[in-house]
């Protein structure tokens, strides 16, 4: 399958002119072809108006149509083979093991979100009957959510398939019965354009309106905010940086119709070592979190980028152990060029803090043309944690600062000062339970989820993830961009009064055709 | 029980000192004793801390005991008797048969968010079971919905008790537990105090923290926007006007750590009469319209201010007999005297725009000193109202436009351009479904309700209710304010991977010792 550098506007497939840009192989620094034209604004607005076209027909969908589509682009994905893979490889340096795992992440994400979309759950749809002879009467009232709108997605650099042109955003968003607009990310347009051929392929075999999605090239400050201005656009789902995914929530607050955007923008991801488990496994909790810290050159949202301990003997041997293990802990390369360099400076900038010790650094790199990361440890005090808001920054991978404190009290008071975080992770034996009782209502104020015994880089895609948290970790914690009640970030309720069964949507029809489990005067009923 | 012009701060009853203000008699332009204190910027302050001190006790609490303490709240308000009926009349202008009927919605709206506590759905319990031999292994994950924090209220002008110090607002945000710190409406400090020592009492009554309630007293420009920005407040009820909505919005957006705002702001309400129910029904619509225009002097969001028309001879037929209905109607007392200017200001600002004929106007006002609205009824042809956006503009109060269209495809291409609306009435015979169901899809991304053959100034509470719609009806078309369903506003989903069952919350023990329906695997179980 040969790679144009084609973004997809409905079913045409055409190369931008406002511009252009390679992916580079960050394994070596070399440009891959071919060049990716950047689109207009002429194209952007085009591909607005055709999803704003295709939103009718497309929201009215029947459930089984809808999940049936989202299983299309699942086996359509597989359907590209090796050269999907092969080409992530060579715009991300991530090994081919991962995104084969990643490959089949997505496609499940896709097949969840069919099964989400065949439950009809997600529609809450509710019934409450007249009373005609109460006075005063009421009226017949039903209740269903219905799909926002278009939607515009931004890929995250770091997961080229499962949050990028196919990933959760853009599966939650059909399922709930929206048009995507993708904005493509630029570290990976080959892998997209594959995937969005693969999206393309499905709406034409689904026999759906071209204008169900579309996927553009270009840059951020301009394509994307130009995406997010338009008035077709009705919500923005964003992973990527800070400033990235708060200048889009500014453009959308702006707008005449503010719109939501569901920006995931940065976590450091506390652990807590409590003591007895550290007392009693000091040696292989450090092995296992240099493992945590270093994987996929921790470039993970949930890396753990923060450790407290109290102070002991079995502190100490925690952090010689990790030490050991850091320091055999060979270079990777990073996604980019320019996420190498902001990790360098940003280790760098640690590294002038006078009340910060580096405990270890990983091996150096290997080759002079590549951009790798060489993993880093640092330790520090609570007090000069809490005065020094630069050792609080999130360093995009693999370095963590290990935070000693004197006692609970202490951790609970700087956990209270803590920003916003994606999770936070409490190791335990039964003997520490009491701590982390008191540490839990702490942790929920602050974290989207809350993990004992693990680390938090894995995140399972099921009903009850949620891959979220309070600002700045998202822009808004009341919802999650991973896990089956993603769904919910793209529906707004409407309300029927009094409306003939022949005119109220499927879902709210005495019959029940979709057989769905519905609240009928406050009691669920599949009848 | 005697009125004192006091503030609650907690279990303290106190006198403001930074200004004071009157309420005012709007049926005779009197003033109103007692003078009500202003708070000072630490004694909003204090409120809030309060609340953030009592914020984890109160969300802790049973299911039962805050379902008891909702309750609790409706029996104290019951047991004020008359003279909360005489005061809020006195204050409002509203009749008191009107004001007996909004305490007995305000009661059972507070039942009913005792029933949702106790069903406990709004929870959304979700458990997904570990799958040790799975590879990866999958972790035990379970998930439930916590309270957001402490909530600001803003009471509306408009429902001194239904949206008020113990309104929807408050029920919900206590239903979902989190304390809460009411800013009085100036234009009923009276009823708001009795109210709000109602709730103090049971608060007291159930053995909660003291700071899960308090009330100020101040101007919304200075006490509101302190309050919305003080960092223990983690979301803000709103009803009121769009200026004063977007006020707030735009202070929560600035916060260090933004919140949302659930501001329900302004609506005109499109009620469309389709060919065949206005020739069979010209005028017995003509006279349910006047009569629910005029109804509450027009003072309801929900309030029908735009009529949409077919040129025909039946039209003609309607609006003569809306004009007769309209010329009998007597003129009625508004809330206060600036809702009685703005509403004379925006039907004078009507009667200068060339492209609009007056129809008829209610009888004078009977009264030198008070201050009465007269009702309007306006009309204009279908491109005029496009072409000038004085036509569209609310005017909150017993005024509508009608507007004359000359065919389905012109009534469907202006309703494109609205604005989000509350909702949208049809009037409709089964001869006009077929017109009906082209306008659905359309109404469907206008408002929040549809509603057929009835007016929309009945707003039930039930679980199928949505009293919101999108920009500027409110801020957040993603939520209502009336309804079972509002208490989903204040909640936000965390998960918890891997917790000992111990340590889980009550609602994700294996126990499920609250006998809660929860998602089980996908499923929904109760055991």
């Amino acid at each position: 399958m040969e790679i144009r550098g084609e973004m997809l506007i409905g079913r045409q497939q055409i190369v931008g002119t406002n511009g252009a840009v390679c992916a580079i192989n960050p394994a070596n620094g070399e440009k891959l072809s071919p060049e990716f034209g950047y689109a207009t604004n002429e194209q952007v607005d085009l591909a607005c108006e055709l999803a704003s076209q295709a939103d009718d027909s497309f929201r009215y969908t029947s459930l089984e149509q809808r999940a049936l589509f989202l299983e299309t682009i699942a086996q359509e994905i597989f359907n590209i083979g090796p050269a999907l893979i092969e080409r992530a490889h060579l715009e991300t340096g991530l090994p081919v093991a991962r995104l084969e795992g990643e490959r089949g992440r997505t496609v499940n994400q896709l097949k969840l979100f069919a099964k989400v979309v065949r439950d009809g759950d997600f529609l809450s749809a509710t019934l409450d009957s007249a009373l005609p002879d109460r006075v005063p009467p009421r009226p017949d009232l039903r209740m269903q959510k219905i799909a926002l709108g278009p939607v515009a997605v931004f890929g995250a650099s770091n997961f080229p398939l499962a949050f990028s042109v196919a990933g959760g955003d853009t599966a939650s968003a059909f399922a709930a019965g929206c048009p995507v607009v993708v904005k493509a990310h630029n570290a990976h347009p080959g892998t997209s354009e594959l995937v969005g051929k693969a999206i393309q392929k499905a709406v034409q075999t689904c026999n759906l309106h071209e204008g169900v999605f579309s996927m553009l090239i270009g840059a951020g400050a301009a394509v994307g905010q130009h995406l997010v201005s338009h008035p077709a656009i009705q919500a923005v789902g964003f992973t990527g940086s800070r400033s990235g995914g708060l200048s889009l929530l500014r453009t959308a607050q702006a707008r005449h119709v503010p719109i939501p955007v569901y920006a995931e923008m940065s976590s450091i991801n506390p652990v807590y070592l409590l003591p007895d488990v550290l007392e009693n496994n000091a040696e292989s909790l450090a092995k296992d979190f240099i493992d945590s810290l270093t994987l996929g050159a921790g470039q993970f949202c949930t890396n753990p980028g923060l450790v407290f301990l109290k102070k002991s003997d079995a502190a100490t041997r925690f952090i010689e152990a990790a030490k050991v293990a850091m320091a055999q802990k060979a270079a990777q390369t990073m996604l980019t060029p320019g996420i190498a360099h902001a990790f360098h400076q940003g280790t760098e900038k640690l590294k002038q803090q006078i009340t910060l010790d580096v405990l270890a650094e990983g091996l150096p790199s290997t080759t002079p043309t590549g951009y790798q990361a060489q993993g880093m440890i640092s330790l520090c005090n609570a007090r000069d944690f809490i005065a020094n808001a630069a050792l609080q920054e999130e360093v995009f991978g693999p370095s963590s600062v290990i935070v000693m404190c004197d006692d609970l009290e202490q951790t609970i008071a700087i956990t209270k000062l803590l920003e916003g975080q994606l999770t936070a992770t409490v190791h335990a034996t039964s003997a520490d339970h009491e701590a982390a009782a008191r540490l839990i209502p702490v942790l929920e104020r602050k974290v989207g989820r809350i993990l004992f015994n693990g680390f938090p880089t894995g995140v399972e895609v099921c009903h009850s993830m949620v891959h979220g948290g309070p600002f700045p970790a998202t822009s808004d914690s009341r919802t999650t961009s991973v896990g089956a009640t993603a769904i919910d970030r793209f529906l707004r309720p409407v309300c029927y009064q009094a409306i003939p069964e022949q005119l109220l949507p499927s879902a709210l029809k005495n019959s029940n055709e979709w057989k769905l489990n519905r609240l009928v005067d406050g009691a669920f009923s599949a009848s």
